[in-house]
């Protein structure tokens, strides 16, 4: 089967073994996928995850075990717990320490025509999503994680204009909260703006003015961000921290103690409560959509959402 | 006066210009205060406070215009708010811009004769709360601070068995919560064991087996006891930061995303709350007790308090 390979450079194969699903897990057909920038960073080492790279899909269920399943369209959440750990029965399984992780870890992922997942993994898309939504829900849902607890008092700052800056403002204006977007490209912050945040464009203006907000999401990518959020952020605010700095880095931590702060760290969220996003037509993340290209031209895909200030590159699937 | 100025070194003077308290502040005798070791750090620059130290106390109301205070015994919140801004309206003004704090920024200090404070910060003490006890309402409602949102799943632990670390581990027990408190010297730790905790010597064992715990409160007043606290506690698990690090300081926070962990940094507490405590016999921080001094050996008590691993030592005023 065609599949994109993480190592040591993403690497197209046209043989990659067939994957064949467990017990309770079922084979997918992928029609969909997206680039993430964790993609990019694993192509460069990190995870060390060697094998078929990918986590953002939407899929046709080939096989299960579960005959309601067949042939419907899905989005499925990327850890794979053991199912019967303390953190898999109580919880979500995000953290169980036997999970394997879809393109990132023990796992082979959706770039690529066949990919597994356990069932109980899945969700089903409804009709009216449409597959160029549904590829969103995994990064959707992380966007989303995290947001509930945060009050309206004194404002919200998303940090960053990424991807992840982005869809956390959809999230926001999802629900018709007040937002402001401070990020660097006009272009991405343009999109903020069409569905009602406050844009600013730090090129351009110091952050001063918005000292003092009541919350802070810090979704940069850079372990700048947070020393950022730490500084805008009122006393006995919230910070909700989106960005996984793999290195140790010098920071002044005096304001969480001295300021009373909140720092809540999010990175997977509930793939379901993001296809109700969609469903409910809240949320249209394809206005992140900037390339795509054909499963058989997939290391392309990746060149491409290398560059810098890219948004969302799509890969589409072999027809059925 | 008697006083104990901060600058440049901790230096008794016997002639400090009696306070005047403003409208709506009491005059205040003090009976005992107490020693930080924020009032040591304030004598090696921290804060850059310049006047008298000191913000432990229990003391007598001299004046008041409020007749009602008049001859009470009183502890009170350290932090003066000016009354009128967003956070000394809606909140308790212990993050008001314009705010002095006792003995720290802007206010002379309860180490001296004399001090003053705004009537709305004071608490009354009840006649059976002994001075000994009372002094530590400060330092026992900082404690006490942020634990309240602490879960009992997987339990917790405290980390630095210091003042701070064992006056926490009080209030924790005070509502039965199982603890356990990691520190480095077995004669505090034996004060935690008293209680009911389970107690660890960190230099006879690592720390291995308490990775999982569901909630840390860091007291070590070390840079390097956030990063213990993030290793420590499980996935979702939360941090309490009461440790002011002053410096840059260089970590890891991967975990904080990785691990979806929440940080909650507390400083003050609510002093009407530690005086509960202490009427309803819940905690008796007395144990702390290692030393005394009257008020004009007041330079030798912050010499012995400055000595390693000393637990509290108390200032007594001038008889009356």
């Amino acid at each position: 089967l065609l599949a994109l390979l993480s190592d040591p450079a993403p690497r197209l194969t046209h043989d990659h073994p067939a994957p064949v699903p467990k017990a309770g897990e079922a084979l997918l057909r992928m029609r969909v996928a997206g680039v993430c920038d964790t993609d990019i960073q694993i192509t460069r080492g990190y995870m060390a995850h060697r094998g078929v790279l990918g986590h953002e899909f939407v899929a046709d269920v080939l096989e299960s075990s579960d005959p309601t399943w067949l042939g419907k369209r899905v989005v499925g959440d990327i850890n794979a717990g053991c199912g019967a750990c303390d953190d898999c029965l109580t919880r979500d399984g995000h953290h169980c320490s036997r999970r394997t992780v879809l393109g990132i870890a023990g796992r082979d992922g959706a770039l690529a025509e066949r990919l597994t997942l356990p069932e109980r993994n899945l969700v089903a898309v409804p009709d009216h999503v449409s597959d160029d939504a549904a590829v969103f829900a995994e990064p959707l849902a992380a966007a989303a994680h995290g947001l509930d607890d945060l009050g309206d008092d004194d404002g919200i700052v998303v940090l960053g204009d990424g991807k992840l800056g982005l869809l956390t403002v959809m999230c926001l204006r999802a629900s018709s909260r007040p937002v402001t977007l401070i990020g660097h490209h006009d272009e991405n912050l343009q999109i903020a703006r069409g569905i009602g945040a406050e844009v600013v464009n730090a090129r351009n203006t110091g952050l001063e003015a918005w000292r003092g907000v009541g919350a802070v999401v810090e979704a940069t990518g850079r372990v700048e961000g947070l020393e950022s959020a730490l500084q805008l952020v009122r006393p006995r605010g919230t910070v909700v921290l989106k960005t996984t700095v793999a290195n140790r880095f010098e920071i002044d931590l005096a304001p969480i103690v001295i300021n009373e702060l909140k720092i809540i760290g999010s990175r997977c969220g509930d793939v379901g409560h993001a296809i109700a996003l969609l469903a409910a037509g809240k949320v249209d993340p394809t206005a992140l959509i900037r390339s795509r290209f054909p499963l058989d031209d997939a290391e392309k895909a990746i060149e491409r959402a290398s560059r810098p200030a890219t948004l969302k590159v799509l890969v589409d699937g072999l027809s059925a």
